[in-house]
């Protein structure tokens, strides 16, 4: 499994970061949550395609995470994508992408399947992956989505093949299958007999805008990732106040190592902070986080590829900007 | 005046052409023709601010023309704009942009006027320039906006100044703001007899999507610029056929030798042309224009200036890319 982040920044673009979408690939494909304006442009510059984005979630209407929307279908359109998109989201998703199609003449060529964020656990919306939904607390409704792996692959235990004496050849390969076995003896012997014990299911959680990051504490429970926002520093959002309803770096990072999550990615930084040279820069958010969690922090560069691997280990892949 | 192109692709946007997007600065500030999805994100690559821009007129209604324009709106409002923001296009323009600000709870701190393009040519709408609308022939209603100086300062010419016998000094000031002078002899000299002629107002005419560029016969008679789609070459558009309704560069570049139009900037390329190399390219586009106008001819890029100098001659400046 393997995040690419497309936009970073909150409310409006910058020069290094657009606003809000991030890349899911796994085995089947790729999913995309969230689409602010510019999205399309950002996977011109990564080997991902139109073609074969499976589904596409919004966490929320506000228009840094939906307005490339739109395009994004448009371009899709334009490629003669024939396969159906399904898009999820809450509320008003499906009357605000009616409305654009209708007022801008835009007519695709594949079929649009809007589903309610409420039935974002349907199993058969994505082949490889179980979909959670979590409310989380905004000026509008947002949402956090959850990925799990369905199917883990089992490894045969050399050691328990050779205590029950299974003779190397095609039986191993059934075992490894999940049939039965009978041995030349003409015992029966099961694969839960020799297999190793199962690994955990990768699980990924994206959130979507979210004053509380505490109403996740279900969500993360066998997470291995979570990516959330931290539009601010803890200074930045006192003075702010709490209207805008977003984290900080902080909350973000304290509930991460009260839920004891083993990778977290910052993202959704405001404009304020400047990448290097400023008077504020991501730097502060980077301290502000790393002084309450001490597991594997990543904040989120546009285009920057992060990995995760079957033992629940997330890092960082060269991303070449093509 | 100058025109900063921020799109010149069609459709999509490539790695290095955004969808359709033209600044035109004047004396008063500056004007958008057309609000691709992206355009914010190039404006952030200029000297170009949304709290000066005065007003934006859309051609039509087609996504790569317009999908930008929430994006753009709700920037602008975070950046604290609260200056009044007119836009200017075709129905159903209004309930475009309404309805995506009811669907993403999108709130601007200014106020927006819409105004229908049968009003555009209305008096108060620019300071500096007069606006004309012209319709061309697409898949849906399209338009061309024209835009004319107001005002056209006028020269003292120092030979009539001199047979009148006007003496150097306050009356000389008098005369060239427009008022009558009462020289020390009794006699009364008015403007007319010691001002040069006025030099043509400068009009720079920017066409939307258009298979019938003939449509602008009267809009282009006193134009020192057209700017018109050439979305295809001759051969393409052929091969494509009549269903979408563009021009090729061929048929643009007659019509603007047989206008005599002095200059003409081709934009609006499909993305099947490649910037150099590839089996299409811009060079093809540019050739078949040659062949057919020898006028002064620009094959716009994204972010070019051109500035129209008070001879009615447009050159390219350089364009730092910031």
């Amino acid at each position: 499994m393997e995040l690419q982040f497309l936009g970073t920044s909150s409310g409006t673009p910058t020069k290094t970061r657009n606003v809000a979408g991030v890349a899911l690939r796994s085995a089947d494909g790729w999913v995309l949550v969230d689409c602010g304006e510019g999205t399309q442009h950002r996977i011109l510059r990564t080997n991902l395609s139109p073609h074969t984005l499976r589904a596409i979630f919004i966490t929320h209407l506000h228009g840094d995470h939906c307005y490339g929307l739109p395009g994004l279908l448009a371009s899709a359109g334009l490629l003669n994508r024939t396969a159906p998109m399904a898009i999820v989201g809450p509320a008003p998703l499906e009357r605000y992408v009616r409305g654009v199609m209708d007022t801008t003449a835009l007519q695709l060529p594949y079929p649009v399947e809007f589903i309610d964020v409420a039935d974002a656990g349907r199993a058969t919306l994505l082949s490889d992956l179980a979909v959670t939904a979590t409310a989380l607390s905004h000026r509008i409704p947002s949402f956090a989505y959850g990925f799990t792996e369905k199917a883990v692959e089992r490894k045969l235990d050399p050691a328990r093949l050779a205590a029950v004496g299974v003779p190397r050849g095609p039986l191993w390969g059934a075992l490894q299958s999940g049939l039965d076995a009978v041995l030349p003896d003409g015992r029966t012997v099961r694969p839960a007999d020799v297999l190793q014990p199962p690994r955990r299911a990768r699980r990924i959680v994206i959130a979507g805008d979210n004053d509380t990051p505490e109403l996740l504490g279900d969500a993360v429970r066998d997470a291995h990732v979570l990516v959330h926002e931290a539009t601010y520093t803890e200074a930045v959002l006192e003075k702010v106040g709490p209207g805008p309803q977003h984290s900080s770096a902080l909350r973000v990072a304290r509930f991460a190592r009260e839920a004891a999550i083993p990778n977290l990615v910052l993202t959704h930084f405001s404009p304020r902070y400047q990448d290097s040279q400023g008077p504020l820069t991501l730097a502060d958010v980077e301290a502000e986080a790393r002084a309450e969690y001490a597991g594997n922090l990543f904040l989120a560069r546009d285009l920057a590829r992060l990995a995760l691997d079957k033992e629940g280990m997330l890092s960082e892949l060269a991303s070449p900007e093509a």
